[in-house]
């Protein structure tokens, strides 16, 4: 085994399209084979899809930082492969680090105990390429701080690439916090990869999009344009309207009525067009009014759901499988 | 799939009482089943109890609130069962909750995981029924503020039950924070559902029993008495003596004599039939003094150890394999 | 099975030479089989290793201390061997502790759900005799305050005898922090088994050894010397060093200069022998730099994976197969 390369996920840059399109049909086609099953109650002969084909292995999932939603999306995804988990739910608080180890020190000890995976998520930005520096096993990034969520991202495009079948051509509408989302950059290098995609930036001033992201984009070639107001001349034209969460945790400080702005309920949903869909990475606060959530655009549930298979697949990637 | 109904777990009311019956055979084969080789070490051939009728399935346990019992006793179920689990242990603290997620959306995205369960514990009266009304997948009931507690009341009646083969005609005394304690609510309203039965409430005046209880008795024509001291009036008579913890956490402030007044030692022991059983939901502080545990009459760590059972048989009706 | 005696981890000062001859045949067996395929990626076939001896059978990891590195390494050993994991990751914080439970009746509910080991960290010596003493399973003492930590000094000494085949004639050097330093207690008292051994004690003049590990020493027939200088007359000499943490968490306020005097570098480790090893239990703040870390005689990294090797055979004793 020595001599195989070890497949870390560490940012989305790293991603080629045909590595796109392999992820993705294999995500397609768990989801395909799980549906109908994946209700409450299915026999265990209808389970056939729960393909077990990482039996035998094991994920530890390092968690430093507060994420329910990522921790169970990439644990369902193992169990259901057959693998053995094992997690902290907040590292930072309860493990070594609070003795002042290195997030260098973990990693290299967790990785004598012989796991085939580490997900990683920690608050720093580059902890991931740090542990990834040390490790023996594959490092796959949970999200850094305010640096990447590549699997994230992944699963975002392939909430795209669902709908539409590619994202070339498509018109995407990022709105909220810019500045300090994490989901949003790392979306954003992704599309990047795609033809004749324009992205509409619309974010409160202070909370625009980082020199890092636009300059990347200029580099690539992509359309870009900047708003400080959510309207007709953006959702009206739109494929894909983005939104994300102003962080309060991060240190945000808009106002209720900046806010506002920035917030869509039914009144922005009949500027969309009908063959528009409506994302969001979740949790969200009141960004996205609930009275939407029946509108059928309104896919950021099935969105993270989708979480789980894009991780099943990239897991089996991650493990040499594919 | 689709067209089965979904069962949720969520109040004690929900359960009649030939529902009641069906559990408690299937607990008891369970643990008749298991007895000899409960104790470690038993070896692979003796586990066939382990019948693994749930090979394949996945339990989400989401916990608000802490709570090693409950979560412990729903995961071992879980497990003997074939289950792979998944858990928080502090969803308050840890999850998207910080960032101020709804539970709605919470569970929402769960589902779209494909669980086959969700085991929520929450700190809100009512949460249980709204995670319920979103859901897609069976919720259980493991506690909501001082709300309910219905696997608690189930495993509590059991306990009467596997003692005395019914309920009927039974004179149960409730002791302790009966306002908060959402055991003895729970409890009460399964009891309610038995002939002639007779409970005495027996509470500092600050912590009597509510009168959403006291209604429904009085509306069940169940016969109830309240008392504000612990003596031969109640215990002399009883079948079951059912103690609970003064909650500190929930705001009771009972001074070191009032508690006193209401706890149970060797004397009060001495008041009790030798065919009673005396009860508590644990974790107890001193309402029971140790120096009672050895008495043949006290059942609370067998009544402990009954959830697992209980609980295993509550799953199986839950998936739809009884 | 209930005939049989309960095996129960508690203290280094249990183990005899024969045990411990046992034990760490079957770690390194355990070691050499995994070896080759304990790396990402290896095929379900490789992994015949993973013996799965332990199959259907549950462990509950009860910790009220923080500790990802052991509470990890059991459940990796026991999982390897097929176990069913159910851990909590801090229960001072979480569990019915915050509700004024003993901890003898947490051992009792849990011992109730039909466990076949409690592996149990706790923050206050003594505690996992308490424990014992009303368990109906087998305890696994994963450390106790400042108390014992035996399955720490198992395989810090299994560190010793796979690089030098036993411990006999060797001399020992131990520096840092010895009046805290739960694994050093723990391994000195392991250490006194052997013949013609030699201890030196190398700390601050506020953090010597106590006098409760030098009266057995003293009992022992060990001879052992103190310095407050680490230096040539120690180093010059060791076969092995064994460096251990100031712990601030446990209140000592050593100097940064005081520290400095105690810290392993290259200078350091050129007064070494070729042939010593460099130990330390981890997480080591700057007690060891960096900068030796590829030195082929820094061996804390194996040393820690050395814990689930040993962990596993100790499971497989505990559970009557060895």
């Amino acid at each position: 085994m020595a001599d195989r390369v070890l497949r870390h996920i560490l940012q989305s840059q790293q991603f080629d399209r045909p590595f796109l399109e392999i992820i993705f049909r294999w995500a397609g086609n768990f989801k395909r084979n799980m549906s109908g099953t994946l209700s409450w109650g299915g026999s265990s002969e209808e389970r056939l899809w729960d393909s077990k084909q990482l039996q035998g292995t094991h994920m530890i999932e390092l968690f430093y930082e507060a994420s329910t939603r990522t921790r169970t999306s990439f644990g369902m995804a193992g169990l259901r492969l057959g693998m053995n988990l094992i997690w902290t739910e907040n590292a930072k608080e309860f493990s070594s680090a609070i003795k002042g180890e290195t997030l260098e020190d973990t990693i290299r000890v967790l990785c004598e105990y012989g796991p085939d995976a580490i997900v990683l998520r920690h608050y720093e930005t580059g902890s991931a390429e740090r542990a990834a520096a040390v490790s023996s096993v594959p490092i796959i990034n949970a999200g850094d701080g305010i640096g990447q969520h590549p699997t994230q991202a992944l699963l975002d495009l392939y909430t795209i690439w669902e709908k539409f079948g590619t994202a070339d051509g498509l018109r995407v509408v990022m709105v909220g916090d810019l500045l300090n989302g994490r989901t949003v950059r790392s979306l954003a290098y992704l599309l990047a990869k795609y033809r004749s995609i324009r992205i509409s930036f619309v974010s409160p001033s202070d909370l625009r999009i980082g020199s890092d992201i636009t300059g990347w984009l200029d580099k690539k070639g992509i359309v870009f344009n900047e708003y400080d107001t959510l309207g007709w001349e953006t959702l009206g034209y739109a494929d894909v309207v983005y939104c994300t969460r102003i962080q309060k945790e991060r240190g945000s400080d808009a106002s209720e009525e900046t806010l506002a702005k920035f917030r869509i309920g039914k009144q922005q949903m009949e500027m969309m067009k009908e063959s528009a869909i409506l994302m969001h990475p979740l949790p969200r606060n009141d960004e996205i009014l609930p009275e939407v959530d029946s509108d059928p655009r309104a896919v950021y549930f099935k969105q993270a759901g989708n979480g789980m298979y894009v991780r099943m697949a990239l897991l089996l990637w991650v493990l040499h499988r594919i």
